[in-house]
C-alpha cells in the first residue's frame, strides 16, 4: 500500500498533519540491501564504539524533549506524564543495552585449550564467541509507542548484538515513529556508521512486514503484538527457502489466584489494587491481569469483599482513550463475547465518557470454574482493561483450570500465611505455566534487568526460551561459532589468549 | 506398523536374530503418558541425585562390555575398535553431563535484589533461574549407534537438563538400542526414579515418530539424520495447537578451503590426509568432507598434487560396509548423479569388494568454479565416501561460492603463511556460513567440552543458536522463568539467598 499515513488522535478522532510517505515494496528491498551491507562493518565494530553508539541515540531521543511528549500523546492519547516515563524507560533500555555490550559476557566466549599430548587422540585448541544472526526485521507495537517500537528493547538489543536493523513502524503512531528514527539516523550519522544500520518503513498495512520476513537479506524477527499478527510472520518465515526465527511476543490474560487466607484476610485493599492493575493504559498492557481466580472453598460470601472492592473501583473508573478505533472495536466485541457467555455475569462497566473518540469502558465480569470450563473461549485475551474474576471451589479445581490454561507471560498469586500449601502445591504448575511467577503484586510493571524474564510458553510467545525485556534479550540475535586451532593473528580479539573478554 | 523388527548385518545382508517386537500407537502414548507422570518427580531431583544417575547409566552401558560391541558391529558394520570408542565417548558424554549437573552453572541462576526506595517506582525482588521445557522425544541416528542414540548426547544432555525421554530406537540397530536402553533402565530403578523418565520404543517405520513429535505431552525433539526426516518433524511440530521446537541436526558438506600456498606448500599430503578424513565410517558422518575448494588461481599445476594425492588414496581405499541397504542405494545413487552432472569428472572410485552387502565404494570428482556455480545441486549431501574437488580461479570467485553455499555444520581452511590475506578475507564469511571454523585440520573428529559448537545455519540444523554436542547442548531443553517477590520458604533451592548456586 503506498500513499500518505495520517495519524488520528484517539482523544478526538482528529486527523493528525502532516501526512508521512508510506513506504513502498521498493522501499522495503532498499532497507534490507542497505542493512546487508551494513552488516559486516557493523558487526565488526568494537564493545566501546558499539555502546557509544547506543548512547547517542538514547540521548539523541532524550534530547527530542517534548516536541516527542506531544507528539506520542497526540497520536496514542498516552498522557504526557506517561510518555514521559516510557521515553526514560526507552533510553535507559538504550544505556543498559550499550552496558551490556562494554561488559562483553553476551559474547559467551569460552576455550579448551589445545591438549597436544591426549591420547588416544591429541584435542585441538577450541574456543567459541557468539556472533550477530544478520539485519533484523523489528515490528514496532501500538502500546508502548517508544519502548516497543523504533527504537525499543528489540531494535536496542538487535543493535548491541551487533544487527543491523530495519523497523516496520507501527502506522498508529507514523509522527513517534518518525521523530525517534531521526534520532536513531542522527546517531549513525555522528559515528560514522553505514546508513543501513538502521532503516524505517511505514506503511497501513502488512503488505511490507510480509515482505521483510521474507527478504532473504533478513535473518531473525522482533515482534510485540495480536497472535493473528505473530502466527502470520512465524508461518511466513517458516515458508521461507531459509527459515528464520521469529521472537514473536503475542498474548498473555496474565491469571492471577488468590487464595483463601488472603481473600480473608486482605479481600477488599486486594480488590482495589487489582482494579488499578487493570486500568493502568486502559488495560493496554499484554501483561494486563484479566484473569483473576478466586479460590473462596465454595463459600461466595468468603470472595465478597475483593469482588465489592474490584466491582467498585471499576464502576468508578473512567473511561480512557484506547490506542486506535480498531482496537476499541475488538475490545467492544470482545467484552459483548464475554458478558454474553452463559455462566458470566457482568459486576460492573466504568463511567462513559461522550467526548472521548475511542473510549474504553473498563468491564468486571464474574463467572465459577465449572463454566470457566466449559466455555475455552473464556481464557482469550480481550485487550483493553476488562478483567474475569472466577470462583474456584477447592484445590483440584484449581490444579484443573491451571492445566487447562495457556501459555502465559506471567502468573501471580496472593497469598496468606495460612495458604503455605497451597501456594506450595500451585508453584510448580505455574513455572510450567508462565514466564514470570509474581508474588503479593500485580503483573503489570517489567523490569529491565539481568533478571527479568519477559516471554512464556505459546501462545505467550513463539519462542518460550527466550526474554523480549532485560539484558538476555539480546540472546535472540546470536548464535555460536566455534573456533578450532585457528592462528592467533587470525582469531577475533576476544578470543585470543589475554584478549579483551 | 507393528510386528517384529530384525536387524541386517550389513557386511553380509544376514538378518539377525533376535528379532524385537515393534511398538505400536498404544506403547508410543503409553511412554509419553509415563514420561509426563514422571516429569514433576524427575525436574525437582537435585543436582547431585540427577548427576548420580547420570553417572550410573554410564556405569551400566560400561558394564555391557563385548556383548554390546559385538551387537554394534553385527548391526551397523562399525568395527570392533571404533565401537569401543564410540561407547567410551558415549559414556564420558553422560559423565561429562554428570560434571554439568552438578557444576549448576545450567541453572543460569540470576538475582536483582529489591531496591525498595528507588524512585519513582520501588524494585521488587526479581530472580530468575532456568526449568526443563518437559518431556523430551529423540530420535536414534544410524551413524553413531550409542554416541548419537538411545543413550546419546541428546538424551544425555536432556536427562541433565531434568526431562524425562522417549527415544524413538532406529531400526538399523534395534539389538543395540535394546541392550542401552535396559542399561539405562537398571539405572532408573537403581536410583528408584519414576519407570518414565526413560522409554524406548522401536519401528521400522515413521508412523511413532510423527506421533511422538504430535502428542501433547512431548515439549521438545532432539533428532539427528536426514534432511528429509529432520524437515518433516520440524513440520509435525508447527502444526501442533501448541508448536514446540525440534532441534534437528540434519545435512552438511562441510567444504574445505585449501588456499594458493597452502596447494603449493603442502599439496600432497593435504590430498592424502583428505583422503584419509572422507574415508573414516565410509564417509557416513555427519562432518564428512564432501567439497574441496582447491583456490589454483586458474593454473591447474597448482593444484596438481593435491589432486593427484588425493586420487591416487582413494583408488586405493577399499570399499566398507555402509550402515544399511537404503543408505548404500542411495549412496550410489548421489554418486551417479555427480558423476553424471555435466562438466563433473570422475577422478577415482575405490577397491570394490563383492564379499561385503553393502559397500561403499568411495570416490572423488573434480570440477571448476563455474560448473559448481551453474548447478546447485553440487553441493547436496551424498552421504558416503564421495567428496567434490572444485578447482577455483580467484579470491572473487571464492567469494562468490560460499556466499551461494548452504549452511553447513563445519567449514575447514587450509592456509600457508603468505595466504594470510586471503584467509583473513574469508574467515568472517565462514562465520556466516557455518557452525565451527577448523583451520590447518579436518572437521572429522568433533570434540565434546565447553567451546564446543556442534550445529550451523539452516539446513545444517533447524536451531542454529544450538549446539548438539558438548555442554551447552542443556541449552536446548531450558527455558527461563523469574521469581518476583517469591517468599524464600517458597523459592527454590537453588534461588535462595547463600542457596547452592
Amino acid at each position: 500500500m503506498t500513499g500518505v499515513l495520517h495519524a488520528v488522535d484517539p482523544r478526538t478522532g482528529a486527523r493528525l498533519g502532516p501526512g508521512h510517505p508510506a513506504a513502498g515494496p521498493a522501499d522495503a528491498d532498499r532497507a534490507c540491501e542497505l542493512a546487508w551491507e551494513a552488516f559486516p562493518a557493523y558487526r565488526r565494530t568494537g564493545p566501546e564504539e558499539r555502546a557509544a553508539f547506543l548512547d547517542t541515540i538514547a540521548d539523541r531521543i532524550d534530547a527530542l524533549g517534548g516536541a516527542l511528549t506531544e507528539r506520542v500523546t497526540a497520536e496514542t492519547g498516552i498522557p504526557a506524564a506517561r510518555a514521559e516515563g516510557e521515553r526514560a524507560r526507552t533510553t535507559n533500555q538504550l544505556r543498559m543495552f550499550a552496558s551490556v555490550v562494554r561488559d562483553g559476557a553476551w559474547l559467551d566466549v569460552r576455550t579448551d585449550p589445545a591438549l597436544p599430548d591426549r591420547t588416544p587422540l591429541p584435542r585441538p585448541d577450541l574456543r567459541r564467541r557468539r556472533i550477530p544472526l544478520g539485519p533484523v526485521a523489528v515490528f514496532g507495537a501500538s502500546n508502548f509507542p517508544l519502548a516497543f517500537s523504533v527504537a525499543g528493547g528489540d531494535t536496542a538489543s538487535a543493535l548491541a548484538a551487533g544487527a543491523p536493523v530495519v523497523v516496520k513502524g507501527h502506522p498508529a503512531h507514523p509522527g513517534t515513529s518518525v521523530l525517534v528514527a531521526g534520532a536513531v539516523r542522527e546517531a549513525v550519522r555522528e559515528h560514522g556508521l553505514p546508513e543501513g544500520v538502521f532503516s524505517l518503513v511505514l506503511d497501513a498495512g502488512h503488505e511490507l512486514g510480509t515482505r521483510l520476513v521474507a527478504d532473504p537479506r533478513i535473518r531473525a524477527v522482533g515482534f510485540t503484538g495480536s497472535r493473528r499478527g505473530g502466527l502470520a510472520l512465524v508461518a511466513a518465515a517458516a515458508a521461507r527457502p531459509v527459515p528464520i526465527p521469529v521472537y514473536a511476543e503475542m498474548s498473555s490474560v496474565n491469571p492471577v489466584f488468590v487464595l483463601p487466607g488472603a481473600l480473608r484476610e486482605n479481600g477488599a485493599d486486594l480488590g482495589r489494587a487489582f482494579a488499578g492493575s487493570l486500568m493502568i493504559g486502559a488495560g493496554q498492557l499484554c501483561t494486563s491481569p484479566g484473569l483473576v481466580f478466586l479460590l473462596d472453598g465454595g463459600d461466595e460470601s468468603s470472595a465478597g469483599s475483593f469482588v465489592d472492592a474490584a466491582a467498585a473501583a471499576v464502576a468508578a473508573a473512567p473511561a480512557a482513550p484506547m490506542l486506535t478505533a480498531g482496537i476499541r472495536a475488538a475490545y467492544d466485541a470482545g467484552v459483548a463475547r464475554l458478558a454474553g457467555t452463559p455462566g458470566v455475569r457482568t459486576l460492573a462497566r466504568g463511567v462513559a465518557d461522550p467526548d472521548i473518540a475511542t473510549p474504553c469502558l473498563p468491564g468486571l465480569f464474574l463467572t465459577d470454574d465449572t463454566a470457566f470450563l466449559a466455555e475455552p473461549a473464556l481464557q482469550e485475551e480481550v485487550f483493553g482493561a476488562a478483567s474475569l474474576l472466577v470462583r474456584v471451589r477447592d484445590r483440584a479445581r484449581l490444579r484443573e483450570i491451571v492445566a487447562a490454561l495457556e501459555g502465559q507471560l506471567t502468573a501471580t498469586v496472593h497469598a496468606a500465611a495460612d495458604d503455605r500449601e497451597t501456594a506450595a502445591e500451585l508453584l510448580p504448575d505455574l513455572e510450567t505455566l508462565a514466564g514470570r511467577i509474581v508474588f503479593g503484586g500485580w503483573p503489570t510493571g517489567v523490569e529491565v534487568g539481568p533478571a527479568t524474564v519477559h516471554g512464556g510458553p505459546y501462545p505467550a510467545t513463539s519462542a518460550p526460551a527466550t526474554t523480549s525485556v532485560g539484558a538476555f534479550a539480546i540472546d535472540r540475535w546470536l548464535r555460536p561459532v566455534g573456533y578450532q586451532d585457528v592462528p592467533a593473528d587470525l582469531l577475533p580479539a576476544e578470543l585470543r589468549d589475554g584478549g579483551p573478554a
